[in-house]
């Protein structure tokens, strides 16, 4: 088993890889994801495009552990995807439908989970084999490993710390009905939500008020030391820490991993989190380290490949 | 491998047992737990009173898969304690110690965990691999198994739920020194606690004005319909199933399994837990079915014989 395929579907385009046992990308590339008719046509293309790169690379069945699959929805241990709301999919065996399609074993899994194994194997967790991986972007997707295996959980919700609730008596609904996730306050957005609240609840002057008000814009200016930059930055902080203390003192990860758009922003995420990390965690779990993600856009890719490299 | 034995260290009394491979009792007895001395004497106690049962049954040592034990405190995966306060054990590894002098592999763990992996196995949460278990004690214990294993957190503080932040501005603190843990609300002690406020925020009559506030006491009323034993209840179910929200938006398990003194109102817990559960859980997980620990005293030996015979 030399040889594994990591795919990584995303609601416009297909990530594949072709990686050796060892985690090497040897080569990788993008198909359109083509969303229309209920997501009918996403299999067939990626099991065309992977027997198309056997071909091109003249490679031996034999040679390939498997195709390993993320995909942006809730996925089982057995390889069912629950719903895929923006691929158009309900319920199925995407296992076993790929299977019978590129003739190669498959494995699949939830993207935000699947990246964190990649994480763990080869990026900022790697050398532990029980993490927390929490992917700050547009929402918060986390994902859970243990014992060097994702916790995909029974539904495939595993790893689904953005709507674990987090604050009580909040007003705005999250996207997913509920109110006061986790994800309302610690993704890209919610970074926006409490600089809203913070520029609306004062009249001190912010260059926030002359910029698109974004989260890296937020984060630049509290580095160049903008007073309700700094504000908003803190509160952030507080918010991700405190969100990561429940999940810490549950699970005790050896390291918790922070990926995704505003962990651009760097170690300085670190000191805004950790004095409520360490007020709320468990005493046991307070000297949990905390890592940034190093995979960028190949975290996909490269976990979807560790699932049938050690399935 | 046809016999096992687990080993289930309490303050008082260590209780032991001889299990078959597929986890019947052949054996249960006692001894005491002699904590003086920092607790030296205890493991030396447990492998003597071990080879002495061995030598009585006539037992060939090839036949014994080890020792399981579960201990009340932080243990690793690798069996390596890192406090157990009661015992007055620091840090050191009780799998290599007693298995230098029992002979026989060990495996060790919490005891909190360790009975989870009981009533997964033989219990409550039997024909499932991945499933929360909360003891509702004099504290909250938890244990969660993933893939029919523990999780036993890095520095052993793994399922330790007890001690999730729950509740912001609670002003009475926590044993473990934090304010607002889940277990300030959600223990039999929890449940007095809310008695307390209760009682002294009405002046209504209630059959807890005149009998010990006792967590039996308060259910029993409330069965009775007692009006502000039932306000009480609600309370007390409230935070119940607020606190098991968060952690099953992280774990997603098959099954939550209630356990300890409380869990003996039966499945009145369940009504009262689980508005708040579906109000707070993420909809993913929305259906976790919920069920009733069913062995006891004897998970713990249980779920301690389990770790030797499927390690």
């Amino acid at each position: 088993m030399r040889y594994a395929f990591g795919v990584d579907i995303g609601g416009t385009t297909v990530k594949l890889g072709l990686l050796t046992q060892d985690g090497n990308i040897l080569d990788s590339w993008e198909i359109p994801t083509r969303t229309e008719d209920g997501g009918v046509n996403i299999l067939p293309d990626i099991a065309a495009s992977i027997r198309a790169k056997i071909a091109e690379k003249n490679l031996n069945d034999n040679d390939i552990a498997g195709v390993g699959v993320g995909a942006p929805g809730a996925v089982d241990d057995k390889g069912v995807v629950h719903q895929a709301v923006n691929l158009g999919w309900g319920r199925f065996s995407l296992k076993e439908e790929l299977h019978a399609m590129v003739k190669l074993p498959v494995m699949a899994g939830n993207d935000a989970n699947v990246a964190a194994l990649g994480e763990c194997w080869k990026g900022g967790g790697r050398g532990h084999k029980n993490m927390l991986m929490v992917t700050l972007g547009t929402g918060v997707g986390g994902g859970v490993i243990v014992n060097g295996k994702i916790v995909n959980g029974v539904t495939g919700s595993g790893g689904e710390i953005g709507h674990m609730h987090l604050v009580d008596g909040e007003e705005e609904a999250c996207g997913c009905g509920n109110h006061g996730c986790f994800e309302q306050y610690a993704s890209a957005t919610g970074a926006v939500l409490l600089a809203n609240r913070v520029l609306a609840a004062s009249d001190k002057d912010s260059v926030l008020r002359h910029t698109e008000i974004s989260a890296k814009n937020i984060f630049d200016a509290a580095k160049d030391g903008d007073e309700l930059a700094c504000e908003i930055a803190k509160q952030y902080g507080y918010y991700l820490g405190k969100g990561l203390a429940l999940c810490a003192s549950v699970l005790n990860p050896e390291v918790i991993v922070l990926g995704g758009g505003v962990s651009k922003c760097g170690s300085m995420l670190f000191d805004l989190l950790k004095p409520s990390f360490e007020e709320f965690v468990f005493k046991g779990c307070k000297d949990t380290p905390f890592a940034l993600a190093e995979l960028g856009n190949e975290a996909g890719i490269c976990g979807a490949a560790r699932m049938v490299i050690d399935p």
